[in-house]
C-alpha cells in the first residue's frame, strides 16, 4: 500500500478557509504538514506560501490563493490543488468522507459551494469595499451591508440548510452519515456564533435540525481529538469571522 | 443507448450564471429545455423556477438559487443539481468537455471556481451592499468598490488566468483542448468588455494569451452556432455585468 500524506498551505495565524481543510484532513485520519506553521528554518512561515504560489511548474495549474494542498505519495508530490471545495472533494473521495456515486458526490459539492457562498457573504459583511483596507476604513459601508446580512441573507442561508438536512432525513446533510460539507457547516456555524452571537441566539431556535448539527460534528471522535489539539486554529479578529458588536444588531 | 436531455432553470431575461450552463450544454451537443423561457401556458416563466426551488422532494438536496439543472434520461428525471460549477462539471464529465482523469478534472474545477470568484467580484463592484437594493441606492459605495476592482482585483485575476494558460502550454486553460472552464472564461471576458470597456482596453494587451482566448472559443463550431441562435441571451443592464461609465475609470 502506498503512503499518502498532504502538505497544506494556509496563513498560519487565522482559521479562515484553511480550517475547513484541517477539519477534513483530521476526519480523514491522514497525515499532514501545515507548511506555514512550521518554523522558518524548516521551510515554514507565510513566505513559504507566497513562494510556492509564485513557482511556475510546467503542467501544473497554479493556485490563485490559499488554501492549497499538495498530495504526496511515497514521498513524491503527485498533485497540487487549490480552491477549498476542490481540495475537500479530492480528500473526501480518497478517504471515505463522501459516498462514491456521482449523484451523491455532486450533492455534497453543491452543499459545500453553498457553505462557501455563506462564508464569502459573512466576510464581506465587515469588508464590503476591499479586503486590502482596514475595517475602520469601510465601517459605514459595513454597517449597511451587515444589516442586510443579518436581516435577510443569513436567515435565508440558515433556513436553506435546515431544509437541506430535513430533505434526506438528517441528522447530517446527506442523511445518516457525515460528509465533508458537514464539517465545513460546523465551522461556519461556530464562526457565526463568534461574530454574530446576538443574531445567532435569535435565529438558531428557528432552525432546530441545523442547530443540532455542531454538537454532533464535535462529538465525532477524530474531530473531538483534533479540536483539543494544538493543530486547531481558534477564531480571532483577523479572520473571516470577526466580532464587531456594532454589526450584530 | 439511453436518451439524455437537460432542463435548465434560470431567470429568462438575463445572461447571468445561466449563460455559463447554456454554453456548456451547447458545446456538449445535447438537447435542453430552457424552462423559464417557455411560455407560461407550457409551464415556463420565472414562476416555474420559484415553484421548483420550493418543492420538497424526499432525498433531493434542494437548490439554494438558480441556475439548477435536471438531468432527464429516457423521459425520467434522474438528478437535480445546483451550483453552477457542479452543474458544469457534471455535464462536462458526461459529454467529453473535460478529461476523465481525476487530477485534470480537479484542475478544471479549480479554474472554474476561480472564474466564479471573479464573477462574484464583478457583480459586487456595482452592488457592494445588497443585491436586493438598486444600484442608485449604493452608488457611492459602488464607486469605492469598483475602484478597488478595476485597480487591484481585476488585474490580479487577469494576470492569474494568463499565467494559468501558459502553465499548460495553451491556447486553452488545460492545453490544446478546450474544457468547460474556457467557455466560462470566454463569457466573463465578454462581460468585462461590456461592463468595463475602457479598463479592458488598457489591461488586455498585458495578457496576450488570455486576450486570444475569446476568438478561439467563439470559433468552436457548436459555440459559433449557439451564439448565432436565439437561445443565447445577450448582456444587458440587469445582469452580473453592467456598464456604468462612472465605474469604468
Amino acid at each position: 500500500m502506498s503512503d499518502i500524506s498532504y502538505r497544506l498551505y494556509y496563513w498560519p495565524s487565522i482559521p479562515g478557509r484553511g480550517e475547513l481543510v484541517r477539519l477534513t484532513l483530521a476526519e480523514a485520519g491522514v497525515d499532514w504538514i501545515d507548511v506555514a506553521r512550521l518554523p522558518k528554518e524548516q521551510g515554514g512561515g507565510s513566505g513559504a506560501i507566497v513562494e510556492r504560489m509564485k513557482r511556475d511548474d510546467a503542467g501544473v495549474v497554479p493556485p490563485f490563493a490559499p488554501p492549497f494542498v499538495a498530495l504526496v505519495e511515497d514521498g513524491v508530490e503527485q498533485l497540487l490543488v487549490a480552491q477549498t471545495a476542490v481540495v475537500l472533494d479530492l480528500i473526501a473521495r480518497r478517504h471515505g468522507l463522501v459516498p462514491s456515486d456521482e449523484a451523491t458526490r455532486a450533492s455534497a459539492l453543491q452543499l459545500q459551494l453553498t457553505v462557501a457562498d455563506l462564508i464569502d457573504e459573512a466576510h464581506d459583511s465587515h469588508h464590503p469595499i476591499a479586503s486590502g483596507l482596514y475595517y475602520e476604513d469601510q465601517q459605514s459601508e459595513a454597517a449597511r451591508r451587515a444589516a442586510d446580512f443579518v436581516g435577510t441573507r443569513l436567515p435565508k442561508f440558515l433556513g436553506y440548510f435546515e431544509r437541506a438536512i430535513r430533505a434526506r432525513g438528517g441528522p447530517f446533510l446527506l442523511g445518516a452519515e457525515r460528509c465533508y460539507a458537514d464539517l465545513s457547516l460546523f465551522q461556519v456555524l461556530g464562526g457565526l456564533q463568534y461574530a454574530y452571537p446576538r443574531t445567532m441566539t435569535r435565529l438558531l431556535p428557528t432552525v432546530p435540525h441545523l442547530a443540532a448539527l455542531p454538537a454532533r460534528v464535535a462529538a465525532l471522535p477524530r474531530i473531538a481529538s483534533y479540536l483539543a489539539s494544538d493543530r486547531h486554529v481558534a477564531f480571532n479578529q483577523h479572520g473571516i469571522f470577526r466580532h464587531y458588536p456594532e454589526l450584530d444588531t
